[in-house]
């Protein structure tokens, strides 16, 4: 299978980070679109994945496949034995609520102030911006560190007492919280500690 | 278990349809928050709910799910046969994919139309509105109905041959078009009949 992603960027680290975790990085092909470079525009990346953006999973047969949790649903199950994701139905709802959480109160909010508060990706990528709202969304980023400050107060992890999928998208949205400089707020304690642990997984310390 | 919800709004929808579909709505015991007077805002209900959103499923435990891909999830996977989200890794993967395409680029993108470029549901509610930014989104609801119906053309559903939690995802968006006044372009044949198709259902048609 092939992955199609520019490294460093906060979406393809999921990505990377679940395949450390699942033991699958020597099984990928990864396949470098230049983003800053406009190289996820182009129509044969566009018939690959019409929101036009990275990564993306290309299976043997052609199938491909974007948007983060959908890879690593399939990633997780591969070996039938998923471990980010969940396996009972209650540990399946806990985390995919944590995840959606963490995407929409962290790492999309993050990246919203980033390609429309500041120059983002340059002038060639950002076509469109709307400053108001890029601003308006820092906001719900450092609200959503606060938010999981709390809930890393009763539990080890995002969504509960295992490491899962919720996460990594938490610990890519503080990732893109640095490169865009927004400051996790001082007395956020829990979510530092959390950010430590996390970072000294094998899956990430490689 | 109970869902808090408000009979008629898009999101609860979604999870009515999936809980007709998995023959569970008499399993639930439903309770009316009414968001247009602001009950989702209590402390109370934010303490089952911190995004302060309907609907919700509180399990027999207390445990509180919100998020309609995380509650869907969880009754799907309740009797160990999941028809909504898909049995195989490359089921999961397709639909989870198509699912967020559906939110991200048509009901979500609606969504944002009416909180911030419309009146929403008023003064009281609507606290801060980016009316720019909605008016992007509804471009972007009106591109996603492009996209959905390219994608009817080739198969009968949203993920592929089979109705699915992203078919849930893309009717609940078109409602809220409707409601919106958010025309479907005159053009999508393929995308109306597919409406109609899903509107025939027994699990909508109740």
């Amino acid at each position: 299978m092939k992955i199609y992603e520019f490294e460093g960027f906060p979406n393809p680290a999921r990505i990377r980070i679940a395949l450390a975790e699942k033991n699958l990085t020597d099984q990928v092909e990864f396949v470098s679109i230049n983003v800053p470079k406009g190289e996820h525009q182009t129509p044969e990346f566009r018939a690959k994945n019409p929101s036009a953006a990275v990564p993306l999973l290309e299976l043997e047969d052609g199938t491909c496949i974007s948007e983060c949790t959908a890879i690593t649903e399939y990633l997780d199950h591969m070996n039938g034995d998923p471990t980010l994701t969940g396996k009972t139905p209650k540990e399946r709802a806990k985390i995919h609520m944590m995840q959606r959480r963490a995407e929409a109160g962290l790492l999309d909010a993050v990246g919203t102030y980033f390609h429309h508060a500041t120059p983002g990706l340059g002038k060639e990528i950002e076509v469109y911006q709307c400053s108001e709202w890029g601003q308006y969304q820092k906001d719900v980023a450092i609200k959503g560190m606060r938010y999981f400050d709390t809930v890393l107060a009763d539990q080890d992890y995002i969504a509960g007492d295992k490491f899962s999928m919720a996460d990594i998208t938490a610990f890519a949205g503080l990732g893109f919280a640095d490169f865009a400089q927004i400051a996790i707020p001082e007395d956020c304690a829990n979510l530092k500690n959390w950010r430590a642990r996390v970072a000294s997984r094998p899956s990430l310390a490689a």
